[in-house]
């Protein structure tokens, strides 16, 4: 595939704020992501939103070059986001609560801001300029460390009251692990990449590294690994299932981490998918095309419409 | 609640073809629906869609006056419909495949004919008329013999691939009954009327008309009714938990023959749907407001439009 491009415009900043990452890049004026930069999210435990909201500016002052001004800046966060209000509504793992991070950065940078939710914003991405071109109703759909959906409907982006997508909470088997969110065998306890090496440590596998080497040990034969793979790609199958008998997508599209594994995830899951669907059409399921970098185009798409729009 | 009106426009005939029931009313100048006439649905093992179309049309006979000419047909149709084709793609239980009920209709009465899925006019009906007015992203779940649900995103009815809204054949529990199917534990052998009947009588209760004995028997103190209720009550709030967790609707309306139970259904359904959306924001609950009726509505509404559009 060409590098994607998003055609000329105003350079903007993008900003995609991660739980542990936050990745920068500018997209300069022919619409090219330039290098992407990476720093340690910035964190306070007392003002958790305006230590980002700092660090960002101190991105901005770094990134910025006498012959190409930004001209607005895109940042996507995670957990619940009111997107039109650009408020970060709570981030269990970053710690705010209603923080109003487009109010806050447009004060301290004087430049327009676009707030978005993070796996919102690469399914937008995804969809403007990778695997779900072209397609009206779309699912894409982020495995990583957790599990959640972006879902694109009539060619939009949709939230409904906000958490719509929240795959990684629909429960597959009330018998399983208990999740955070206090209920048992919610999706992100048997299919994320921290369930994979939970699943295979259980069965008296060896100490891993992550799920990348649980799936390269079950390839190599080892029979624990071969079975805490196939569990989680199960528990998956069963959960795209779930979101095609309720949502029915055209296309499913996966990304993050997991879906490096290429067609070792993606061909057990489109099997369990396809036996869910039983009666039903059944999706298209292909993997991502923006990889890693789906995020910080989601925020360059963005920022750049933000300046479209005004 | 005044009797429902959908203004002034032309008289069309509003068909909503059952399992077993067809019903047939004309809604009126006034936009005021008449009587609801009810026959066996007509059946033909050798051309199922045909013996339909044949039924339909002796209705419109019968049910024409020399005063007001009926000038369109809205029929509903159960299974997997394209509304857009006014196809029949498939019905388990009537046996057509790929039947063109508009055009076959449309040949024999001359008149410009609507062909729309049963719960998804329900929903129309509800959301024009009834529970879901004004609100733009909804859900009308319909819960009876079977379980499916009408999904309103935007303000309009959404279909997706075709077959969005099966929620009765979401997984809520692997370890439950075998479905019709193939898979276990769909919602449609958890809470559907019959399975309610089904638990009970696995309780070693007495044998019952329906579901609704089995709730007055749970009212009147038998623990094994009490036991098949609840049962039935927490698998449809996980049901529509799942429906939160990925749609997000701001409002649920509960319709079909077992949201005749009302708050014996709602209470412990919303408290069910509450536990499951942790963290979430969770969707308001609220009973059906047109009754049987709702897809009778809901197939004059759209031979309404029908005509509206031509």
């Amino acid at each position: 595939m060409a590098a994607p491009e998003l055609g000329t415009g105003p350079a903007v900043l993008a900003v995609d704020v991660g739980g542990t990452q936050l990745k920068a890049a500018v997209l300069d004026g022919a619409g090219r992501l330039g290098g992407v930069v990476r720093r340690p999210t910035p964190r306070s435990a007392e003002d958790p939103g305006d230590a980002i909201v700092v660090g960002v500016a101190a991105l901005l002052d770094e990134l910025q070059r006498p012959d190409q001004r930004i001209g607005a800046i895109g940042l996507t966060i995670p957990g619940v986001v009111d997107e039109a209000a650009g408020i970060g509504r709570w981030s269990a793992n970053l710690g705010w609560r209603d923080f109003g991070f487009r109010d806050a950065l447009a004060a301290r940078t004087e430049l327009p801001i676009a707030v978005a939710h993070d796996v919102r914003a690469a399914g937008t991405a995804e969809a403007r300029l990778g695997a779900a071109r072209g397609v009206a109703d779309a699912a894409i759909v982020v495995v990583g460390t957790g599990i959640a959906a972006a879902l694109r409907i009539d060619g939009h982006s949709y939230a409904g009251n906000g958490s719509a997508g929240e795959l990684g909470h629909l429960v597959i088997d009330p018998s399983g692990p208990r999740c955070a969110c206090g209920k048992h065998g919610c999706l992100e306890t048997l299919a994320a990449a921290p369930a994979i090496v939970r699943t295979y440590q259980e069965l008296g596998g060896e100490l891993v590294s992550g799920a990348a080497e649980v799936l390269a040990r079950a390839q190599g034969g080892d029979q624990r690994a071969v079975h805490a793979w196939s569990s989680a790609t199960s528990a998956l199958g069963a959960g795209l299932g779930a979101l095609s008998a309720l949502v029915a997508p055209e296309l499913i599209v996966l990304g993050g981490g997991l879906a490096e594994a290429g067609d070792a995830l993606l061909g057990p899951v489109r099997a369990a998918l396809s036996d869910y669907c039983a009666g039903l059409n059944v999706p298209r399921l292909v993997r991502a095309e923006l990889g890693h970098d789906a995020g910080t185009w989601g925020a360059a798409i963005l920022a750049r419409d933000a300046l479209l729009t005004r």
